[in-house]
């Protein structure tokens, strides 16, 4: 794409209103927009991002058996009642609305009510479990405060999945699947080394602890203990004594971090499924609760983890796997034409070889362009100048470690294809 | 797909409180849920078809020049209110909601005044403009009845591009390319036969009228008046003897039809960039309002549009561009192992051609798998039996003519790469 055509401008400045380094960041290379304390639209250079680690994302629950839908914000106040979770004593960040004859709708701030509702109508024998499904669909959270940039939000997307099974081994089975999905999103979008199993509390669901993966980064909200030797951590609100003995670790073992809760999962058992009336015939023909669980992943948050974790101080650093795009092509001609020329030949050559190029062909100052390109953090810059029309070679410079290379355009496809 | 993996189930019977086909049709296949009314979630092979709508309307907005982002759904008061269109009295569809410190929100029914409050960041020069951007995102509507099935949802998803320039003759040129563009969207779903370009009103935006895209069909709520020769209609809200003597039509070459509206198009004009402040600086330096248009699709209405138009007493039927697969291919084997392997084969064979391919591997009756394949509405349907492995051809049955063929798996192979 021409960075000429791109409606959106990069700043000099953080806007004063933002205090967290992500929306900082992303506010200034034009990714997102904030239309209100934790509420942002997803500019075109955003969405892009955005598209990247649904498609990750997707793959991996597909490739354990999810199957994608999408389910809806507004929600019927019936359902929730049932298991007991409407009233706003009970669950504090609720966004509410109503018809206009008065009746009240809930926006949704978790799906498991309606998917459980839902999956009355699909599931009625041991013959339909087990089945998982999963969306990426909005969220909405009154929370109080919002100063984390896209960290929390009022309004994000999440991908949830939940699975239907038949019985506890059948849960555990699935959710040993699903630790080994999420750690592979994890290392995808290039957070693997950072990213933690972690114990954290398991809520009001029966079980004794639920799992999240947490990526350390000052940033984050969370205090956890990392035993790096097992790859696990506890988190802050169930570290305990007894916990570190049930888990045989050693209080001496472990390292206290600041880290941010990327995603979790929850084995649910029959919570939702009983009051709602969810249940199968097993092969003697008697009615029994479906078990469920739950699987979460924040992709807004995930976006701004990973600006967390990769920028420094000059900018945004993408992975490769969520950058926008692989190359940023510094077009220097200046109005000298034959400059002009090589610069689109490269542009076509590369964007015919399936790679996606942001050209800056903007009537702009060298060092705004640098500047401008170390601040959008696309993974490799490519100059084209006087210079590297001479010489023949196009001098690439990797955004994460300032590696320059002078590469043929040969070169430089043979690279980018190695990839 | 394996269709015994589906959680989905089909329905021999509507549900009573459904009275639309499309709702009828689409809940009894499975590809939608009704959450309630006018709110329904889309199940797998809903969400399928959705997305191929999608893509398509992505792919022709791209043409135009549209850059894709994603705004938010709830709205800021204070930007709605300098637009004279927050109150009740003004707008009767709001639904609203509140933050913790009682500030109200809106949920987006429209995304005029918060793109125009967004651009202000991004377009203060002539050079900025002309730019148009879009996106797919949810729309919410407090509509007092919603018995027209996914043709009018409280919840639904709206392509909305917006355009911005400097003149009216810039907009106007935009807005040219923007109706071949919906002529181009409307032809590849197939619609485009039965589609109009039809006068309505301008509504309040001071331009005397707007354009709609209707389609015929009897479920339509729209009553419009055709002149088949110009292919072009006038709602009947705009119809009287002085708009038909402006276009210089003669009311007896009209033709009354009912029809739904799956388009609009507007000259926004100064409408919201006046009162939200979206100027540019001319080249004589002087501040001029930004002239906007905007542009409409909205994805569930399309659909529910295709199942309408198409459907037969037997089911839905998709049109190619449409369908949540290209191929469903029954499977009579019964048990039989040879013509087991012989559907998984062709099953392999298909989908390494890129085909898509649904496999009715269930162990149900040929019956039972014979009126679920008519009511699922996939375009060909492939039967492998016992016959087609002693024939060496499958028989392969066109789901909108009937049209039976029998063909070898070359042949089919290379009928449907001819498509």
């Amino acid at each position: 794409m021409r960075q000429s055509q791109l409606f959106t401008k990069t700043r000099r400045e953080a806007p004063s209103d933002e205090v967290s380094k992500n929306a900082q960041l992303l506010v200034r290379g034009g990714y997102i927009h904030k239309e209100m304390a934790g509420v942002y639209s997803y500019l075109p250079l955003g969405l892009r991002v955005f598209k990247k680690v649904e498609q990750i994302v997707r793959e991996e629950m597909n490739k354990i058996g999810g199957q994608e839908m999408v389910m809806t914000a507004l929600q019927d106040k019936e359902v929730w009642e049932k298991t007991g979770r409407w009233d706003d004593a009970v669950v504090d960040n609720w966004f509410k609305t109503k018809l206009k004859n008065d009746t009240e709708l809930g926006l949704a701030y978790t799906h498991e009510p309606a998917i459980t509702q839902l999956m009355k109508g699909y599931v009625s024998s041991y013959r339909d479990l087990p089945t998982a499904a999963y969306q990426f669909q909005l969220k909405f959270r009154n929370e109080l405060r919002a100063k984390s940039g896209i960290f929390r939000l009022r309004q994000f997307t999440m991908k949830d999945l939940y699975s239907f099974s038949k019985n506890q081994k059948e849960l555990d089975t699935f959710y040993e699947a699903a630790i080994e999905a999420y750690r592979a999103v994890f290392n995808r979008v290039g957070l693997g080394d950072k990213t933690y199993l972690t114990l954290a509390s398991g809520g009001s669901f029966g079980t004794k602890f639920s799992h999240e993966f947490q990526t350390l980064t000052s940033a984050g909200e969370d205090t956890i203990y990392i035993h790096e030797g097992r790859k696990l951590a506890v988190n802050k609100e169930v570290y305990s004594d007894e916990t570190l003995s049930e888990l045989g670790l050693r209080k001496e073992d472990l390292r206290e971090e600041k880290a941010v809760e990327v995603g979790n999962i929850y084995k649910l058992g029959t919570f939702y499924s009983e009051p709602l009336g969810l249940t199968f015939k097993d092969e003697a023909g008697a009615n029994q609760p479906v078990i469920m669980g739950s699987y979460g992943i924040g992709i807004d948050r995930l976006i701004g983890t990973a600006v967390e974790v990769f920028a420094d101080d000059k900018g945004i650093v993408w992975p490769e796997a969520l950058a926008p795009f692989r190359v940023h092509l510094v077009d220097l001609s200046a109005g000298n034409e034959e400059v002009q020329k090589d610069a689109q030949e490269l542009y076509r050559e590369l964007t015919e070889a399936g790679v996606e190029v942001l050209w800056d062909d903007r009537d702009v100052r060298a060092g705004e362009k640098f500047a401008d390109s170390d601040l959008l953090g696309i993974p490799l810059r490519v100059i084209v100048s006087q210079k590297s029309l001479e010489a023949g070679r196009y001098e690439c410079v990797e955004r994460a470690s300032g590696t320059a290379a002078h590469k043929t355009l040969s070169e430089l496809l043979s690279h980018l294809r190695a990839d």
